[in-house]
């Protein structure tokens, strides 16, 4: 029971780059509620990947900018009384709106109030959900999230909580050594099937830099702003983001120059890049 | 009508070279109302250009610490009410003892609600007013600002907007691909009369990292601690900026090298690097 | 009058090689109640140097996770109402469940609102106060501290200060050019007596980065879950630093490239490097 239209088809190595080509032609204007640990990674990594950022998230201005936004991202990172509401507004006036709106559940699965907001803004419906492993278990309710906010749990784990999610979504995606994404796919809603898409690559070093989660959610919604669908703007992220990391660990010699070199990869994946390095690594039916 | 004593003389590569000089002798104590995105990276600019930053932006100190600070800056970026009390007490007490103080009105003509905070904080009559030409024009009420955080618009086209905001400051900017700076000229109030300067240079990989222009609205305060007089104090700071920006584009391979380039290269910039790449491009009269 | 159990033994370099070995075998949670300025290097710093980093600070969750987390620093950056609310919370938590935490009183000498709540927060008798000189002395409330952030006082005259402050915790550190760090070292608490030891080498360039002071007193916390005592804590984590930062100014060419050199050193720092180049330059009775 897709929200939306499902995706047509599996998003495939050329309807991820058609979604980077639209990204750099397009250069939507990303509504970030974010926090104080990620706001100017997020914001650099948006910059440098091609889209806008915009991190306005006061209750008095969340909902009239969601509705200019070409999607708006929900990251639970450090949230403040006065920031979930801003998140409530924002989410209600995107949905009023038809923008896209991406959920980060950061540490819901190891925190009761904030996982009861994932909660509460979930049942808004987002085009996607993007979490590690154990927020995707704990948002889901299939289990206790570790407190940590750096899992390294196997996203494979998180594969049946991720089914349950799409209850509420259209793609979801468990982040990890190797990505474990899910959406609907098909002709309509009624036909339309959970699909499994595994994304590898990156690098090791990508954990090693705080926000990179973050980051990536943000991407996430950068890319909801103009593919053609939700899980393909989901995967198209996550390659975008794994290609990247892969180059950048090549020219770095710790966390730090990692980081760093991460931004100029980011701006740098172009067409090429994403063909040669892109590990869409299996492709299998959750049915 | 100015609202201070205007500059005696258009602002000049010796006058601005001096007022370096005054910045790194002085080390101003910078009090800045900022934003979660650019706090990190204005701080650090602050330092590597000479000054001492401090992020005091709460109600309970923030008119304390402006009695205390060479200079404030405040800068609209993501405020919260809270923060907006801070301001206000902030920009009061700044008057009250003679602070200079500079508005950075980002987003204040896309945003209704920041927009009215930048609207009556003007009217307390900052030193200097820096934005890019969306902002300029917004805050001047000449026309509706983009959306967006970071405007491509010609910086050109705010010289009208500019020239209005002149009446409730010594300077305003315009920051973009070439800056235009607006300031009051003359040996009297009654005689003074608005003169415009253009800096070329700089790079345009500036714009492609997040809070630049933040981080430029807090030199511009630093240099208000120092400097001769307000115009002065602008121009130094965009051409301590547009210099370092140039010297760090050389020793980049992106977004993400180029900004770290950039701190190295505030923290390099003196009277010679000063003295052979700054470009006052061109000077007229606006009256 | 300790706290707790006094060290046993002065901090010695391979005291605080096991603690280094315990760090990176542990990966300690270390729950940061921040500021908008350092939340970012922090949890990069933490990530680097081989902990796990968790910003929990409002106050619907600042006491539950202070349960769960192996520290807790409270840094009084750029503090709020609603996250000094938080910080009470988180404190009294952490001491009902026997969890350390560190106090960073930044500003606590020049801005009497952050004095008062630091003041207050003394009184739950953290295991380990780390500030700058001026810091440690206006929190002891021996002078007047000095408005700015970055106090390049010298932390020799914080001694008398910091011995002050060991009434209410177990070790004090006034950083600086030459860190001076206090502790009770006894076989008990009525024949502890207070000790004092100094920690040199490290970079002219630190103090050039923003937040890396705060970034020391988390790294404190994050050695305060796994050393055999809070001065040994306190100790090692001074080292790593001052190792870490000499290594990475090696690497640099201004104060940009040396915070990215530093967290890779972070990194980088093993038991080899420790004893080749930590300068714990001498040990005194201050009895």
């Amino acid at each position: 029971m897709p929200t939306a239209a499902p995706a047509r088809f599996l998003p495939s190595l050329d309807s991820i780059i058609a979604a980077h080509a639209e990204l750099r032609a397009a250069r939507p204007l990303v509504q970030c509620l974010s926090n104080v640990v990620s706001a100017n990674f997020m914001a650099n990594v948006l910059l440098a990947a091609g889209a806008s950022p915009a991190m306005v998230d006061n209750p008095e201005e969340a909902a009239g900018f969601a509705r200019v936004a070409g999607a708006v991202l929900v990251n639970l990172g450090t949230p403040t009384g006065a920031q979930v509401e801003g998140m409530r507004q924002a989410v209600r006036s995107a949905v009023a709106h038809g923008t896209p709106w991406v959920l980060d559940p950061i540490g819901a699965g190891g925190l009761p109030w904030r996982g009861g907001v994932a909660a509460e803004l979930l049942q808004q419906r987002p085009a996607v959900v993007r979490g590690n492993a154990s927020e995707i278990i704990g948002l889901a309710g299939l289990g206790q999230g570790a407190p940590g906010f750096d899992s390294s749990d196997d996203p494979a784990r998180a594969v049946p909580a991720a089914v349950e999610l799409l209850r509420n979504c259209q793609a979801v995606s468990a982040s990890g050594a190797v990505d474990h994404l899910l959406g609907w796919v098909g002709d309509s809603r009624e036909s339309a099937v959970p699909r499994l898409l595994r994304i590898g690559g990156g690098s090791a070093l990508l954990p090693r830099v705080t926000a990179s989660g973050c980051a990536l959610g943000a991407l996430v919604a950068a890319y909801a702003a103009v593919a053609v669908d939700a899980f393909t703007a989901l995967a198209a992220a996550h390659v975008h983001f794994a290609v990247a990391a892969e180059i950048a660990e090549a020219a770095s010699r710790g966390p730090g120059s990692f980081a760093v070199a991460f931004v100029d990869a980011l701006d740098a994946v172009d067409a090429n890049l994403l063909r040669q390095r892109a590990r869409l690594m299996s492709v299998q039916s959750t049915a």
